[in-house]
């Protein structure tokens, strides 16, 4: 799975595994089909929370291709969905293809796997990715911009980060504004109403070594946790830390 | 019109000038307000073309307050608007109180202008500021990505750069990508097919001096441009380089 086309097929062929670490260098994104009504709440809820939500690609209703992955389907090429009615998860299936629906408007939103391989490259060590376990996310105490009917709290990934790297972490990061740019908060996870960082709410918990500091960056699932608060009649979502591989490159969302 | 609400108020008053170099420091927008039925697709259009329509934000429906500006009335605060019907330009008053409706979204999309302060910090200097005239725009060849009905060309903002400085305002101006972010082209404008830079399509030819290069930035004028195509039944837009001066400062929107 070392280039995004392999790694789709994988998916495709039903192979489940979170995609952190995988096709190095090519951007990750999160996904959300909403029904057409519903699309401009989404979108303007990703403009009023880009730091969470910012968009990569918006589809056309209905339409399951993508421009950023030429060949690329996306109702079977994630490793692993979650289907939404009202609000409530109703199944978690390796492929949606016989939920697809017409109206269906897809929102590909920038993930921060996407800046993992520059944190790697400037010597940041990965903990998740050293202990073959998914990055771990929790909701937080802070309230997302209202957008129409979509509300919810603030999603972040956290990552164990030793303390003399935390600012070139930061520096790296704040250029990548497209995959969630720099970390919203750094220690301190009580102040984000985090009790216990070893029971995150989505993802798996990840141990830290001496000297580590949690640092957490937003994350797209706050678009998974605003569906679970609006409680559209349907919606598809990818399962958190399996997300799309995408040809573009991280390269291309960094701004200087 | 040293603060952001005495430019405000002077322009409520009646005052007509272009708002580059007045309240340096704050972030200056365009404005667009269209019916609501052409919300969604506007939107959409300023994802699929960030460099020219970065959002800084959107309104509810018939609303002419802006977070941005605490106290502000958008229907009067700015120096000079335009009115549409169709595609067509059929009035430009100084304010908007009478023509405005109920079902406008108004978008503030970032300016340039916004980046001034910054380049002159770094001792770039800003011919039209110096020549005490409006910033030249023009539209290029380059035709933005579609959204339902919006679509159209690409406009840039030109300022004449001197050779030495060219490389220092491209760095500065990378870091703040919701004010359009780097330039998008340097010199050749043939290449976007300008064929005479004395003659802008909006604002006020600028004279060079020796050794300057033109730079050309992504221009939020792109959105009246797609106005202009798309031609939807009523649409409001602020005079180009006649900006909307917010509260809100330069320094919030650099990403580093």
């Amino acid at each position: 799975m070392s280039t995004p086309a392999e790694a789709r097929a994988a998916f495709r062929g039903g192979a489940v595994v979170p995609t952190s670490g995988l096709a190095l260098g090519h951007t990750q994104a999160n996904l959300i089909s909403l029904p057409r009504d519903y699309a401009y709440d989404m979108l303007l809820f990703a403009q009023r929370n880009p730091k969470p939500c910012p968009v990569l690609e918006v589809t056309e209703p209905g339409s399951w291709e993508s421009a950023l992955a030429a060949g690329a389907d996306l109702r079977t090429d994630l490793p692993a969905y979650r289907v939404w009615e009202h609000g409530k998860l109703v199944d978690s299936p390796g492929e949606v293809t016989h939920e697809w629906r017409d109206d269906l408007v897809t929102f590909l939103i920038g993930c921060s796997f996407s800046f993992e391989t520059l944190l790697l490259d400037a010597r940041v060590p990965l903990r998740h990715v050293e202990q073959g376990v998914n990055v771990p996310m929790y909701l937080t105490n802070r309230e997302c911009g209202r957008a129409g009917r979509m509300h919810g709290p603030l999603v972040v990934s956290m990552r164990p980060v030793p303390a003399d790297a935390v600012a070139r972490a930061s520096a790296i990061t704040a250029l990548m504004p497209a995959v969630h740019g720099a970390p919203v908060h750094v220690g301190a996870p009580e102040a984000l109403g985090i009790t216990d960082l070893d029971k995150p709410d989505f993802g798996d918990a990840v141990r830290f070594e001496d000297g580590d500091v949690p640092v957490f960056w937003a994350c797209g699932v706050t678009s998974q946790a605003a569906v679970m608060r609006a409680a559209p009649p349907f919606a598809i979502t990818h399962e958190p830390g399996h997300m799309f591989i995408t040809d573009a490159r991280d390269i291309d969302y960094r701004v200087a």
